[in-house]
């Protein structure tokens, strides 16, 4: 069955202010996501705080995934570093853990030029035999990857999807044909920004790569099914009901608005990595009157 | 003597593939820093790749640094990290090499706040008794402080400085003013941006944090005390000559053509870290031409 499919949900990774994972909570947090029966976990993404975490941590974190899902759902793992050989590291280390995909981020200092990028990539997905997916995420890593550069990775054996950001026309079938037309056949196209990827979905995207889906796996399944079913009055009923949480993800950042909710609902009490800051008191009553409205779906 | 003025010169560190530094070689790029009589030596700033670097190594640089110079110029040494707790030990490890000031530039992964931003600020400039100088470099973390954050910041006992990049309507004494304004007395406003710093000089700007510097201590200093002393004339001349030179900064990035430069003269053997890229030959050209263009200073 093919890995970059459906709903793949991005859970944050639980660890104190040290950066160590909390083994037990993680574990728990995972558990939801496989009687959810999502389609893949997006582990240590920009949501699992990949960034804020040692190789040693994020080498426990797979190790962790790979024991509590025991082949239920499979593990796509982030592996972004902002040197080369430190991301090939990282992916050898998700492969020799049990990892079944991995996805990489353009994390820089400098900024990055296309050809640096494009011998980065090469080099990262080569690393390993597992299936890769460009993680392209403007909004942290502030590369844009031209299509030259896309059509040019998606031709690396190994480079198997690619995770896009909402196109600001949101003419998702015009850029998904673009994409497919210079990558081979099979090549996934994916979309982040949850709150326009069941319309990705209707479109034609073959994955949504979900912050939701790591927290309230049941309702996101329900968005991707009807969605992948075709029936976009009852994605845009849906939609209408997480609409207060979509608005929350966009003013603070869904990073820390889904650490609010992992609170509020009891999942975690863990808290984002320093510089990074908990919502306000305020801001947490406004988390849980949109988590509220979810309960009639 | 204030540590915030004049020239403070940028060199790389020429480090292996592995990130391991190259000691004797870091050593021999400080020797004609000082022997230039730069105002201050700017250590693992981005010319000096400190965002590539391990904190030993970081440590290592500036215990290597601190030696070389023996005190006949002072090292301001960067410590920026993505998580608060690593900055503020990278600040104590400066601290207990020798390092006579910190810079610290917001890097980040996801998108800070202006409150993350000043929290973490608060905290790793508390963490030591050093002068730190705030680095706001939209290039490489594409924060932007606010006028009111750099207020805030600037009442921090510690917090002593900061490195603005050039204004686009290069109003520096508007911008000087305005900063100067709402800090207290003695707060050092920079520039980096060489092509742009001798009229910062110019316009009363206190220091110039300079790639240059670090590659051309002696006509650097050329045009910082031309600047100091007022001459406008004499710096549009020198800059004239320096403008192949500027250009290619502009075009490639500083750091890629001082890596070049550094090996056309023989200073270094050392390659940027990957994912970046050596210049190519072609490019090596105009580096060398730039160079050369140099020698009737």
């Amino acid at each position: 069955m093919a890995l970059f499919l459906g709903l793949s949900a991005f859970p944050i990774t639980p660890a104190d202010e040290n950066g160590q994972i909390d083994a037990n909570a993680l574990a728990a947090l995972l558990e939801r996501l496989a009687k959810a029966k999502v389609h893949s976990v997006g582990l240590l993404g920009s949501t699992g705080g990949y960034a804020y975490l040692t190789r040693s941590e994020r080498r426990r974190a797979i190790a962790i995934a790979v024991e509590a899902l025991n082949r239920r759902v499979p593990v796509i793992a982030s592996v972004g570093a902002i040197r080369t050989d430190e991301a090939q590291n990282l992916a050898r280390d998700a492969r020799d853990e049990g990892a079944d995909g991995l996805l990489l981020a353009p994390v820089s200092y400098t900024p990055l030029t296309q050809e640096e990028a494009y011998q980065h990539y090469l080099a990262v997905a080569s690393a390993t035999d597992l299936p890769l997916c460009i993680y392209n995420n403007p909004s942290t890593t502030h590369f844009n990857f031209s299509p030259e550069l896309l059509a040019r990775l998606a031709q690396v054996p190994t480079i198997a999807a690619v995770k896009m950001p909402l196109p600001a026309d949101r003419d998702f079938a015009s850029e998904i044909a673009r994409i497919r037309s210079t990558a081979p056949s099979g090549f996934a196209v994916g979309y982040s920004g949850d709150w326009g990827c069941g319309e990705a979905l209707l479109a034609g995207a073959d994955i949504w790569f979900s912050v939701i889906g790591g927290l309230l796996p049941e309702p996101s399944m329900k968005i991707t099914k009807e969605a992948l079913a075709g029936d976009a009055q009852e994605v845009a009923r849906l939609n209408s009901i997480f609409e207060p949480l979509w608005d929350l993800f966009q003013e603070f950042g869904s990073l820390r608005v889904v650490y609010a909710a992992m609170n509020i609902l009891g999942l975690s009490q863990a808290q984002p990595h320093r510089p990074l800051l908990p919502l306000s008191a305020a801001e947490h009553g406004r988390v849980q009157a949109a988590l509220e409205a979810l309960e009639e779906i």
